[in-house]
């Protein structure tokens, strides 16, 4: 696998954290999950589950091992600190500072261990005026723009239904490892990695950023319209359901106006270029949906995709999930937890052809591999024995 | 840089791709744009800009250079070819199937260079049953439950305003492709890496899905509520300016009643646990909202975060690009382009201490880098002469 060999030490918890540690483990690297004794990570107790396991947790801890460790003793430091002194990733998500007032600084760490890649997701980065703010999602949507360029034109700012500034900066702090991995081939040392949750969204405004800059005029909401194409939309199809067209060349736009049998109006000078079609969308689109309500949903989308329009239907999650090619895709996978039975989980969005992302464990039962793992370190039976009399271990 | 001395042949075009070879770049990768003579990328054409040059296109193809080569010409794939001969990555979004139809399938692509790593972006991945279909964002957000989960509970399903699709799967393919430079340090061989629209956004449903899959129930739009947290929103203040307040745990909410002098409520039936919260979620809105009207939203933005509680302002593009926090993590640059003026654009998500991101060069005009590219790669004075003769190149 492309990360077999390299040993993340994870001390993150909840979801952006552990979904940048997933990514790694899911290609192969050996993530160890060090957790409080007692209760472990607070998503073991979070959200629906069966037979006792959280499936949330189940499926952001894919192919970890679990080791307890309690970090507010010192023989839980001083544990963690020879456990790092052969690891090639540290991995945390606590608020900027914290790492370092448990006694973990840059200096120290680099000390324990040279070639220590720090990978850091925080809310809003380790410096500026915000670093002492607690961070959640909801909060970094709201102050990245992502809300206010979405929903709908005269509703309020909305944000995405699904948590998007903790994947994504846990996807840009996985990348961001892996290319100080690759840095590391010919520098011989590991440095710190950061992303944080507003940079990350931020950073994802596409054309709305390149747009204000240029301009400085601030983009408008407009629902599930296009700020610089039309016609593009849903579309109430015969049997109630929506149809998204989204025609996105003038080329394509032809395409979908004869496919509708609506080739008359392309010499409409209401509609003659794309500025004349933003000016009166809704004419255009008032005629578009007026055919679209004529045949079912399952109608338009194979044909209208035949005709090279893109276009395709709105899915709940139930349809999701039995759709044909999620299922082609893998993207629906069920592992085997022991004692916990099956859990169902969304599969590995990126593929390789010739060292591809794989299930080796399921999410770990809390401290499964702790005296694994200690042993594995260097600790003998004595220690562990001690560590475990003292509750630092569980 | 972490990818100083890694070579991309970048055929790909619009957004998905580009970003991924821009994340690239940045890390420092020498990524060579291969455009067809005459227009090039369309988005050199797109959107607003200053001096004849797009911000769109200048943001997302920073760090770049590029090479004109017309690649329906026989000419222009022998060149190809040679390029890929000494070439780490080549990066493409094609509808699947169209560069093997280019003359460049698997075996081919191996045979040029068994160390290729092959990077490509597609909106519904290479194989199942939608793989001829034409993709654009709109339609994947609708297809992978983004939008069903997205949008206020009474209203229709709503889009991100950002091009969200596009971006995580160019982010996606960007942190594989560099797991696979990984692989092959180990190998010695490269492999195709894959990320699609679809896939990407379907991995980003977190709890969402999780949940779904326990339980079988579709979640059900909720707006700026959160699906099982309460109270969690935005709140009207003084001023009319909306707080976004998102206390993650009862600890916090207990802060957060504390802070607004509401403690008192804390042993109410109705909002003893957050079960009861969720249920009684409008009354203890309003309590709250009523709360926030007395002052300012800067006020409480200051005030809540000092007690604990996650909140931040909404804020729109102007605001969010003259934040102090934004400036102090340098999300916002400016680059010169000679003869073109300064462009402003977003900084860098990732931030690596050792080996940071920069800015070696801004987005290049169209072929400027033709001959200096072909020489690097071998060909002489009179090869060049012949292709630009033959327009294989302008």
């Amino acid at each position: 696998m492309p990360l077999s060999g390299i040993k993340v030490v994870d001390l993150t918890r909840v979801l952006s954290g552990p979904f940048c540690t997933m990514l790694l483990a899911d290609m192969g690297a050996d993530v160890i999950k060090i957790e409080p004794p007692g209760r472990g990570d607070p998503t073991r107790e979070q959200g629906a589950g069966r037979n006792g396991l959280s499936w949330y947790f189940a499926a952001f801890n894919r192919n970890k091992r679990s080791v307890t460790l309690d970090l507010r003793q010192e023989a839980g430091k001083a544990a963690l600190a020879r456990l790092l002194e052969d690891t090639d990733i540290l991995a945390e998500n606590f608020r900027p500072g914290v790492l370092a007032t448990m006694g973990f600084d840059t200096d120290r760490l680099k000390a324990i261990n040279p070639r220590l890649i720090v990978c850091s997701v925080s809310g809003f980065g380790s410096s500026g005026p915000y670093v002492e703010r607690p961070a959640f999602d909801f909060v970094t949507q709201a102050m990245s723009g992502f809300m206010a360029t979405s929903g709908a034109e005269e509703g309020p700012p909305m944000r995405a239904g699904p948590p998007i500034s903790d994947l994504v900066a846990g996807l840009y702090a996985a990348f961001g490892t892996v290319s100080a991995l690759h840095a590391r081939t010919s520098t011989g040392v590991g440095q710190q990695v950061e992303s944080s949750l507003l940079n990350g969204l931020t950073s994802m405004l596409a054309f709305l950023s390149a747009e204000y800059f240029a301009t400085g005029q601030k983009p408008k909401r407009q629902g599930n319209n296009h700020p610089v194409l039309a016609p593009y939309g849903l579309f109430r199809s015969a049997d109630g359901d929506d149809v998204a067209i989204a025609p996105s060349t003038p080329d394509i736009y032809q395409k979908l106006m004869r496919a509708l049998d609506l080739a008359d109006k392309m010499d409409d000078l209401r509609f003659v270029d794309n500025a004349a079609r933003l000016e009166n969308r809704t004419e255009l689109h008032n005629i578009i949906g007026e055919r679209i309500t004529k045949k079912p949903a399952a109608y338009w989308i194979d044909y209208l995709n035949r005709s090279g329009v893109p276009c395709g239907p709105v899915l709940g999650l139930a349809e999701v999930f039995s759709d044909p090619q999620i299922l082609a895709q893998e993207m629906v996978i069920d592992i085997q937890h022991p004692g916990r039975g099956d859990v169902r989980m969304t599969g590995f969005p990126v593929k390789l052809s010739g060292t591809p992302c794989s299930i080796r464990h399921p999410a770990p039962e809390l401290g499964a591999h702790t005296d694994e793992v200690l042993r594995e370190t260097g600790f003998n039976d004595d220690e562990i024995s001690a560590l475990r009399v003292a509750a630092t271990i569980s």
